[in-house]
């Protein structure tokens, strides 16, 4: 077995044969197939495709890569969520202690934000003392005595996938749906999870743009977590639009703990109890209801409790980006169109994101909607505001929200999307 | 400029830009643009094509990485020849001195075999003294001393050739014919030469296995030289079966040697003027005649000149391998086949080739020709004998063999390919 004949039959448009595949990730995560040699494979995959059969076998090569985790140790059912990642999509952090407080286990192995879209991690770590990095033994007991864990994943889970994401990234081969599709899903299945819930982003601030693309990434992980014995569900949410109102680290957690509280914006809300109820149900969880967990207060106290098994203060004041620009409505109308890319590339302008791996964020940075499309808007009325430490950055963050929205004539009808775009299982 | 955006263009089948062309390859030579970065691009332009502007700038862009040679001090006009590769593709060796022996320069800068085509170089090392290295002052003086050298390419001339080649041929990349014929024309546009008659071959023994492909290289390569102002003209040649009677580096030699001297197999006779025709031609040398510079041993004088200049014994003997294996005719009839592939691997693997660029070759090792096909044989003669100074790998060799001929009934009328099969200008 050799590097080359392998890239040569995906090249020639061939089928890779289960030896193939098992050899080339193991010789790639030892260092014997070269980094060059595996982006060119990469590039022939993104453009050539996989069948679900070489899909299905990169997966298991990337799982067998490295350690697997096992939660039956655990009274409860696990059920785990993985969005594509959007703007505003702050969802985990009110769903896990949800979930949790439903009475399934959530372990949710989470990462950190590059690009547009902001890091669950991030967004965590905007709270005094709150610390991501715990040892299998201390999420192990986190999970088991609240319920719910948010935390990052260890590096033995899938070594393989690590290697291979950070070499897509700087060869342009992150687009290909095979890896994309292989690199959650061997995640995921390694982590042990018995059930998975898949939030596939739709639209402008997603990385699948069109409803045809997501539909093939949805069902390509859900034929993976199925063939591999974890049940999965894949809805399909629009991302056309900024999620709730903030986009930004201690701006979504101030979100996602009004959401806890009983209130918060009405798209967040929906979003969550529709994927709660995705996630008790395939967990096997009956006569659960979430939207009474966030009315009566018992969603909110899993939520206390998992951030102080984690260091973090739930009591503590959220931290507040130095700088505030108010953008305001150039005219009266009706708001038709708020556009979710150019907002999270504001935000990350701003400082809640970071450009390369190891660039700090700020956790007060993002930006704060005061409209969203449906709403009547007023010339002069604040659109939206700017919150940065970094305020020589307001003209660039400007800059990326020029023409991204839409105001019609007043009584314009306008019906806004749904959230929940398709469901597959 | 960043090679992400350059690598996603041609993957998303764009045309690249002049810029992103030229700033890819002086950043990839600078090891700005990574080894890993360059080969999803390979892979991205062997997929997905690149038009002609984009192979004459990518060309453009590898001479400029290095120097370029001048031939203008010399009093003669230039000429040079560059085969695609073949099995017993001896033509340099009697066509360099035989057209400098009908009045052109020909600066013949060549390399080392890798796989089953051996290499000009390891063929003349078996001339006991002879060395392929000089510099370039050495190597104008051979010139312009004895009208035609040749040596190795110097490392100066298109470096960004020199490391992409390395670079795709371990990545599998090799098969791209806008990168195969950037890479060849660099190198010859950058060594000055002010004609050019390419030796496209096609056939099993050859890189180009149909016509079509050969064609489509061959125009690619003609429109480059002649956009650089070299008169450029292709000879599209048969490589179903060997070159002549011999393939392997003394064999070789020897067989270059019968030409020089006015005897010679005919086909290798017959190609060797139809190259030095066209050379003669492109180089605006008049009234030449090459079939009589070949009877009346002035080609000879040049070939004992170039070979003593540069250390080589011109009436040393060849060496020879130390042992012998003779296959012959498993029945009588007609040879109608005998593969130039097949015959290829099987003298590579008696030590005439090398599997890695560090490998030492045989000079005594290869297959001599008893029979070609048009030829009738008799059961139990001489077919091929097989050289070796190592017999352990007889059998591998015979291997490779297999199938490798046809023998029809006694009397079946059988018509040889012509040699040139289209000639493009």
């Amino acid at each position: 077995m050799d590097a080359i004949s392998v890239i040569r039959t995906k090249r020639d448009r061939g089928e890779l044969t289960p030896e193939q595949i098992d050899w080339v990730i193991d010789a790639y995560t030892r260092g014997e197939v070269a980094d060059e040699q595996m982006s060119a494979l990469a590039m022939a995959i993104l453009l050539n495709g996989m069948n679900r059969a070489e899909i299905a076998r990169w997966t298991a090569a990337m799982i067998a890569s490295g350690e697997r985790m096992d939660f039956s140790s655990l009274s409860r059912p696990t059920a785990d969520k993985h969005s594509t990642g959007g703007v505003g999509d702050k969802i985990t952090l009110p769903l896990a202690p949800l979930v949790a407080a439903c009475g399934a286990a959530v372990p949710q192995l989470s990462g950190r934000g590059l690009g547009h879209t902001g890091g669950t991690l991030d967004k965590l770590e905007s709270i005094p003392g709150w610390r991501a990095l715990l040892s299998n033994e201390e999420m192990l007991h986190v999970l088991d005595t609240t319920g719910a864990v948010i935390c990052a994943a260890g590096d033995g889970l899938a070594p393989a996938d690590k290697k291979l994401y950070a070499l897509r990234d700087v060869t342009g081969t992150v687009e290909a749906i095979p890896l994309i599709a292989s690199s959650i899903m061997s995640k995921k299945i390694a982590e042990g999870t018995g059930s998975l819930v898949l939030d596939v982003k739709v639209g402008s601030g997603a990385f699948m743009k069109n409803i045809d693309d997501a539909r093939e990434l949805a069902s390509t992980m859900v034929g993976l977590g199925t063939d591999h014995g974890v049940k999965t569900v894949a809805l399909l949410t629009d991302m056309s639009t900024p999620l709730g109102l903030t986009a930004g680290n201690a701006l979504e957690v101030r979100e996602s703990v009004e959401v806890l509280a009983g209130g918060g914006p009405a798209d967040v809300v929906e979003l969550t109890i529709a994927l709660a109820r995705e996630m008790l149900d395939a967990a096997g969880v009956k006569d659960a209801d979430p939207a009474k967990a966030l009315a009566d207060g018992s969603a909110m106290d899993v939520w206390r409790r998992m951030i102080a098994a984690q260091g973090g203060d739930p009591d503590a004041t959220l931290p507040v980006a130095r700088e505030q620009h108010v953008v305001t409505a150039p005219e009266s109308g009706v708001l038709t169109r708020l556009d979710a890319y150019d907002v999270g590339v504001a935000a990350w302008r701003l400082g809640a994101g970071r450009a390369r791996k190891e660039d700090p964020v700020q956790a007060g940075a993002g930006v704060e909607l005061h409209a969203k499309p449906g709403d009547t808007v007023t010339a002069g009325q604040p659109l939206m505001t700017l919150h940065t430490d970094t305020p020589e950055k307001f003209d660039y963050a400007l800059k990326s929200l020029e023409g991204s929205w839409d105001i019609a004539a007043a009584g314009t009808s306008f019906t806004p999307k749904p959230i929940v775009l398709d469901r597959i299982a």
